[in-house]
């Protein structure tokens, strides 16, 4: 059978991956959840018709959104991890002995019992004794919780559909209450290159920098996310992801096939274009 | 017309752009040629079926491949830009009033021809005084040159094809000596995402390294070439991209879209996958 999956990255261009099998596709109560074999990609994940992660690459997301705040604060015991579904943060972070509890809220268990069956390479570490799972909405977990963590990581969907909550003002406010005086807040921040998503990329922003004293965005190249350019928001109550960045993390042993140290001063580095989406967001 | 340009990234990958209106499409000694215009990217320039560049993003190559090397070396007045045969990169280099003279051969005329009267957008500053071109073949002319120029910059195709002469040590070697005391070579390098490209990463680091004494590659976010990671070489008889950057770059005020010296520093810290691509070169 010929059989292609197709990702919109607009009305008139799409990346196409040759499907080889398609393995699971279930309906949850909040959204379609597809996982298939590719060629190229090993296996995907799909949400409501977007791809979510191709075990080819998914190293280079997870990576870059965990080691990034984890380098800066060599001090992060209690985490919240809020979406995440396919494991893949948590899997991160568990490299570091330093944290002490990792809660994550996912709003559809049903992704986390397929990701638990089908994908193995994320989910893989979401039973360590350290990990408590809460199957509810990330905004409403959030806004109960006052000085409690030292880094929360949002890894959710785009900004409609089930993830819509996760790019809120409001949101961002009960994130900031809820961590504690030296918090960071990692989000994913979509991609600067299409309109729409560029679009994205400000209203995140703006909403962002009007409760974070410290509001910085950074960047990696996700070849199957659309248009491979991709940003991630770094927020703070005062930690520089530059200046502050720890002298040790090296010597942790952390292995990685994407973050490194250089590359985390370099990735701070952003393009004009970027530079001016996100001064006039 | 529903029409659809597919450029295939692996046998069982494709990107795919909505055309509005095919523009020209001719054959030359070398290759064919077609231009169109599309919905979202301009109009795209395709040689033998691949996409060389869309009026939306090419800026990001253009000053990735000229503004690294100028930025490192105020000093350069002799450049030899070999293929570029949409202009690009001289409509970068001519914003610099400190070079005396670009040589830019390029073997296909029917490609400026057609740039010329199809994308004024790259093709505009092929007129300026100190631009001399030569049709002809890159490898050979530069096999003619000793101690002339203080950058070449090698904007070809890929490493098959028309283009495939460029990738060779003997063109490396003719490089070399072309070049002064000082001088710098910077090269499409290709994407490190994809099995074959990165194969090609490989094959051309290896030659380079083995003729340069200083053998860097940089990176850059460049969303319609395949993986939308995009790699250069910069290569030297000495200067080094980072610690001889010259402070002076922004005091030229040359107004780039992209580029910028922070970045400049930033795109060479590279993915751990990257390095040991280039490590086991």
């Amino acid at each position: 059978m010929d059989l292609w999956f197709n990702e919109y990255h607009t009305k008139n261009s799409y990346f196409s991956i040759k499907v080889k099998k398609p393995v699971i596709s279930v309906e949850s109560e909040f959204q379609r959840i597809d996982v298939f074999d590719s060629y190229d990609f090993g296996r995907v994940l799909v949400l409501d018709g977007y791809l979510m992660l191709t075990e080819k690459d998914e190293f280079i997301y997870h990576e870059m959104i965990t080691h990034v705040p984890m380098a800066v604060n060599p001090q992060i015991r209690d985490v919240l991890v809020i979406g995440a579904g396919d494991g893949g943060v948590v899997r991160e972070l568990v490299k570091y002995d330093s944290i002490e509890r990792i809660d994550m809220v996912e709003i559809d268990k049903l992704v986390v019992d397929v990701c638990r069956e089908y994908l193995p390479q994320t989910s893989c570490k979401l039973d360590d004794p350290r990990v408590n799972l809460y199957f509810e909405d990330g905004l409403k977990f959030v806004e109960r919780k006052n000085n409690e963590y030292d880094l929360i990581i949002v890894d959710s969907t785009d900004p409609f559909g089930p993830g819509e909550s996760l790019f809120t003002e409001d949101f961002y406010r009960n994130c900031y209450r809820a961590l504690k005086a030296s918090g960071i807040m990692v989000n994913q921040h979509e991609s600067p290159y299409y309109p729409d998503d560029a679009l994205a990329v400000q209203n995140t922003h703006r909403r962002i920098k009007s409760v974070f004293p410290l509001a910085l965005v950074y960047q990696a190249h996700i070849p199957t996310y659309p248009s491979g350019h991709f940003l991630f928001g770094f927020a703070s109550k005062g930690l520089d992801p530059i200046a502050d960045l720890s002298d040790g993390w090296d010597s942790l042993g952390i292995k990685t096939r994407y973050y490194n140290t250089d590359l985390h001063r370099g990735c701070f580095a952003l393009p004009n274009y970027v530079k001016e989406l996100l001064e006039n967001a």
